[in-house]
């Protein structure tokens, strides 16, 4: 029995290939882009490779404009922290992220940015029409949270950046990257950031982000290459403009083999949805999950009405073995939305590994705990 | 034969602690202090535990005070970056890296730093009575490599730190970490960084940073930490004010297994010495080391008196298996005080792995090629 659901965090188990390729990286060794030798040249090839392969699943026909880093939040901080906001205004999604809402508070506190609120339904989701309503010509960037870590909320990114125009859109993919589809290009996204370890079942200490014109931000930290040494500038072409130090190829190694894996889910999304159905009717709980299937990834929180978050999340793991997160998951915002600050919530997030057993199981405990 | 000399890039291969650990991760899963769950606390564990490991080789007292990033480059920023210059005025050592030595050129752009070049012997040994004469209250940071990428010198840092008195001092330990003795407290070190991909033997994707004071820090990059939650500003305490995001968790498990390996150098030092001695004799070649044996460490470059160094660089991979680093090494400015600027030269740099019989081999390649 699969009893991990948290998988938001980080994913478990990784398909077999990622430890394969990380095998595969200690056993023949050498470092990207700092040598001629073959070695080398052999680990540039899968880091590339894996670059080409990562652009095409997030709709990005510049594979040169995405730039491998070490976590989601690193991304944010790059294109947050290198962003020209000319007129010191943001509009921000109230299911945000700390990784995008601690570096906006430290822009408040240093450039005196001022950052409001999306107008949003109950559940999250982005209201639209009042957002159209809202943007005008003083508004520097919109960002939006892809897929809710909290209640799983799927955003309309289409629309949403037909609502905004010409204003510059950043969206945070770390909940979407290989869970729902995300098509950069075509939707207009100009910038965007995720994380290998969740949903593309990558090892930690990958990250990336993308600029769809990366000559708008300065590189965000400076040093080797492995390019234009002689220089004490970094390289003024992409990558390696922003790629500064030893990349992560072991990591890379291991997100190529999860990206190579082809991996089937073992459940349906249908059986996803019966699962959440379920668990909506069992009355000890009050979850919080999309109000319309549409737009509900494959996570969700709930409370159970007798007991903390931290109890339920105790027994279920001491006594039942099943793994979720308790608490705020680093969204007060998110929680301030669904009237569940400060105490959170217990969360569930799903693995293609999940068969409909493991949901089974999971309903069976949920309805046991009284 | 082992003829992989590519390991001040990245060391090769790995003692196989580093791929059992890898493996133990991905067989359990989890994430760092982000859930109660066993998962997360048996991961926690190793990461707090390789922390201490860390601390103690590099012979700090306070494991808090060392914060996991992910590569030198960044350490060397987080430092940079944060650190207030007040006579915006510092001392460099002429064997920088361009980790260091970009990151400087960023703020002499946009804060005016001055940076003077340390006084130096020939071989960019510090002259630390030149180095006292130099130094007075107007100077806010002395920075100085330990090991030079280049040709090995080691510096002398108990005397240059008692040279400097107060003056804070930041040492790239880049190279010396796992391969010199590093006494961090002992020497007076204020603020140091490295990587777990070199001379410790661990893999890509890890790095650390210390200071003596984290509190004159501010954090460098912002996002969720798992604690505090609810705030929008990162944790005051350490080491959580700096690591926003999730850490490299597999990668720290790797580093876990290299630091616990209990591996024995398959070489003595002497043996080193007389390869080395044995290359200087050999007319074809011109060769840059320390000029006194204490001061080296198991790197060194040299210069073909017939042959370009990506040449010979080509013949050595191609024809004998050997793989070296040709070029600038990302350090200009050490090429420049050795008199190898602009064309760099071509290193070779030693593992534990190393026999003497993988020397004999290599010292026979080199005088076979004319």
């Amino acid at each position: 029995m699969n009893g991990y659901f948290d998988n938001a965090s980080t994913s478990f188990p990784k398909p077999k290939e990622v430890g394969e390729w990380i095998e595969k990286y200690l056993a023949s060794g050498g470092t990207y882009g700092r040598a001629g030798h073959r070695k080398s040249i052999e680990v540039a090839r899968v880091v590339e490779e894996t670059r080409d392969l990562l652009s095409s699943l997030m709709g990005i026909a510049e594979p040169e404009n995405l730039v491998f880093c070490s976590s989601a939040t690193e991304g944010s901080n790059a294109v947050l922290s290198g962003f020209a906001f000319k007129n010191k205004r943001v509009l921000v999604d109230s299911m945000s992220h700390n990784a995008v809402t601690r570096p906006l508070h430290h822009l408040k506190e240093s450039i005196g940015l001022e950052c409001s609120i999306v107008p949003h339904f109950s559940d999250g989701l982005i209201d639209i029409d009042q957002l159209k309503s809202m943007v005008d010509s003083t508004v520097d960037m919109v960002i939006v949270n892809h897929v809710s870590n909290v209640n799983g909320v799927i955003q309309n990114i289409r629309e949403i950046k037909n609502a905004i125009g010409d204003i510059p859109l950043l969206l945070d993919a770390s909940q979407s990257a290989g869970k729902v589809p995300v098509k950069a290009n075509e939707w207009g996204v100009d910038y965007l950031f995720f994380t290998a370890h969740k949903g593309l079942l990558g090892p930690t200490g990958v990250g990336a982000f993308y600029a769809n014109n990366p000559s708008n931000l300065p590189p965000y930290k400076y040093g080797g290459t492995g390019s234009n040494s002689e220089s004490e500038l970094m390289p003024p072409y992409n990558p390696d403009k922003f790629e500064a130090g030893t990349p992560n190829s072991l990591g890379i190694f291991g997100l190529y083999g999860a990206l190579t894996a082809n991996l089937k889910s073992l459940h349906s999304q249908e059986d996803f949805y019966l699962l959440l159905e379920k668990i909506e009717q069992l009355k000890a709980y009050e979850v919080y999950c999309a109000q319309n299937r549409e737009n509900q990834s494959e996570l969700f929180s709930l409370r159970h009405r007798g007991k903390s978050n931290d109890e339920l999340a105790y027994v279920l793991d001491r006594k039942y073995d099943i793994q979720v997160r308790s608490g705020l998951h680093c969204a007060p915002f998110a929680h301030k939305a669904l009237g569940t600050f400060p105490n959170g919530s217990v969360r569930f997030s799903i693995s293609p590994f999940h068969t409909t057993l493991d949901f089974e199981n999971l309903y069976n405990v949920l309805e046991g705990i009284s």
